[in-house]
């Protein structure tokens, strides 16, 4: 038995979840927000109450130690020595971390090395790592990269159309993201199936803010969305996907703006807001569609079809498939944007079951009995994946 | 009974066919080459022969009129009484054409107002008008759009993920191309196939110089992969295809080159040519991976993916499909190329022979037997589609 820390660290929050171990089950979560900046907030769940304080928060460091002292203060642990590993969240491992690793030295200068492929996620990253090793230099910990899952792609995959040369020398190529959550519905999948994963093709749907598709072949990513950053693959939130390159240049002459701002367009202006005009959100544009808002609608159907035509792009790379899997906010969530993914895939077998359909938040089957390819739903946990690394790996 | 001239008019060259209508039979065809610059020649095809001629030709009008001399001086007709009718072809028709039209002043204006949208290929397509139009004012003469075949295409399927206000602004939307060659084996699939195109759910393979692929669900484009410009969608001989955005300003930053460079770069430099580091022709690099060239190979194997991967996706847009046919240079003449393209599709019905799929250049099914959905080699003509809309619109 043993309590693991599972650590999402951002530039100004720092997210938590204590597991106990192996049984995966959760002791208290919570976040730290505003760090370093006015109105810092620690909030801690403890017997399903929210608890919050408002000390003044100037760095991570502090921070890890402010929520260590309410872990014990409100009794959730005695002591920090129940604190047996912990796993961070890393977002990108470039080409050097195909699995976790057990963090030390080395590891952390390499996280710093791939950093200039996600300058806004890995030094923050990092903040957490060195804030618990800090405080916590004896327990171990563990870190597991979104982009790990997908480093199993061949090459004819994850390479781009462009001079070879710009992959050796600057490492540009499909790394993919959302690693850890494809893998954990991927494995979730297989169990609610009771098959190997070894014997299923999945197309794993992660839908959120961030959107990104998966093929995985005998639990193996072969295929993602997303591409060297997490602005390619379909329709987002706030993000575009893939669109023709060459509309940037066409974007910044119209419009008198630098490729970093059209980039800054594509990330933060553009998808369902965009589309929309009105939200990001697919609840409120799933509001105004029905209310007949016609720009609402139209940014739903772009939104969905998207994601429907990965899954014949993915059935195509591994020649069909066993099983669809919707995760996250509006993957769990959403009836609507699954029955839209869905509806027509009768020829490569998906038989949707609407009624069926109308659940939220819990694991489910959606497809037809008898149909050939299962429909699930699986809610998310990477917090558990990354104690399950912790634990394997500590 | 009819002579139409089909005019496919670049920047310093002017290739033309004459055919005889409703036969579709052709009389003669060649080229004018380095108009306005040193070494121009004209060449004319004559009973199988190759005649040239190299005058002086300092403009299209004066090709134009060399041209025609030339018809009657070497009596391919005797007298330009003989040409009932001119089909021009067009690069772009932007949302103003969803059709060929008869030429007037109008429709010229309207050419010239889509120019930004094409701006290598519209005006030298209206230097040829122009010129047709001063030696031959009254022939009929008709424009055929290579995107016009493509304004079919439903709005999610040719709006970008980005803000509304740039397609309403600046017109950034999915416009398509290669559209005439598309119609044309779309038309001669449902002639070979004995089925009405009202029936027929079909994928096209335009696979040349440029690369795209096109869902035609009932005879009409539902969508394609080429966008804005031909730059998007597949791995092309020199051009990268859908890449992902965020890599232009990190591509700019790293090799210290404008946006503008960037883009000559997945123009010029990329595709089969950038990956395989020897030649943007599917033949050498073929070539080349026989002898074992591993770059080569992953090139190929890149390039015939990236089309597989695009047939899954209009499998899924359209519930499955009747027919592949593959068109163009590369399309009707690699064998290997159309073996990576169809193999490992068999969940949607698709049976490939390898066999039959020992053929160049002809029209041929290269499906086994039985094969629910057919596999088409169509060379295509474009001529003929410009043929046939100058009969039908003069």
């Amino acid at each position: 038995m043993a309590n693991i820390m599972a650590i999402n660290a951002g530039s100004s929050s720092l997210k938590f979840q204590l597991l106990r171990m192996p049984e995966e089950q959760m002791i208290t979560k919570g976040v730290v927000e505003r760090i370093g900046l006015d109105g810092a907030v620690i909030t801690i769940e403890r017997n399903g109450e929210e608890i919050t304080e408002n000390p003044s928060i100037p760095d991570h460091a502090e921070a890890v130690k402010l929520l260590l002292n309410a872990l014990t203060h409100y009794n959730v642990i005695q002591s920090l020595d129940e604190i047996d590993g912990i796993g961070h969240r890393v977002v990108h491992g470039g080409e050097k971390f195909s699995d976790s690793v057990l963090i030390n030295d080395t590891v952390i200068e390499a996280i710093e090395e791939v950093s200039e492929l996600a300058p806004l996620h890995n030094p923050a990253n990092l903040t957490g790592i060195r804030a618990f090793k800090e405080i916590l230099p004896q327990v171990p910990a563990v870190a597991v990269f979104d982009t790990a899952f997908h480093q199993s792609m061949p090459k004819e995959k994850y390479l781009y159309s462009i001079p070879y040369d710009y992959y050796q020398q600057y490492g540009i190529r499909k790394y993919g993201f959302h690693g850890t959550s494809h893998k954990y519905v991927g494995q979730r999948a297989s169990e609610l199936m009771n098959k190997p994963q070894s014997e299923l093709k999945i197309v794993s749907c992660h839908i959120g803010n961030g959107v990104s598709v998966t093929a995985i072949d005998g639990g193996k990513s072969v295929d993602t969305s997303m591409g060297f950053t997490p602005l390619a693959g379909v329709t987002m939130g706030t993000r575009s996907g893939n669109i023709d390159p060459a509309l940037l240049p066409f974007m910044m002459e119209k419009t008198n703006q630098s490729a970093e701002d059209i980039i800054a367009v594509l990330n933060k202006k553009s998808g369902l807001l965009g589309l929309s005009e009105s939200s990001s959100d697919v609840r409120d544009v799933e509001g105004k569609a029905d209310e007949g808002d016609e720009k609402a609608q139209t940014a739903l159907d772009i939104y969905a079809t998207r994601i429907h035509k990965y899954i014949g792009t993915y059935a195509a790379s591994m020649n069909g498939i066993d099983a669809i899997v919707f995760t996250a906010g509006v993957g769990e969530n959403s009836k609507t944007i699954r029955e839209k993914v869905c509806r027509g895939l009768g020829f490569m077998g998906v038989q949707f079951d609407e009624k069926a359909n109308q659940t939220r938040g819990e694991e489910a089957f959606i497809n037809q009995e008898g149909s050939p390819v299962k429909i699930l739903v699986v809610p998310t946990n990477e917090e558990v994946m990354l104690a399950r690394d912790t634990m394997r790996l500590s």
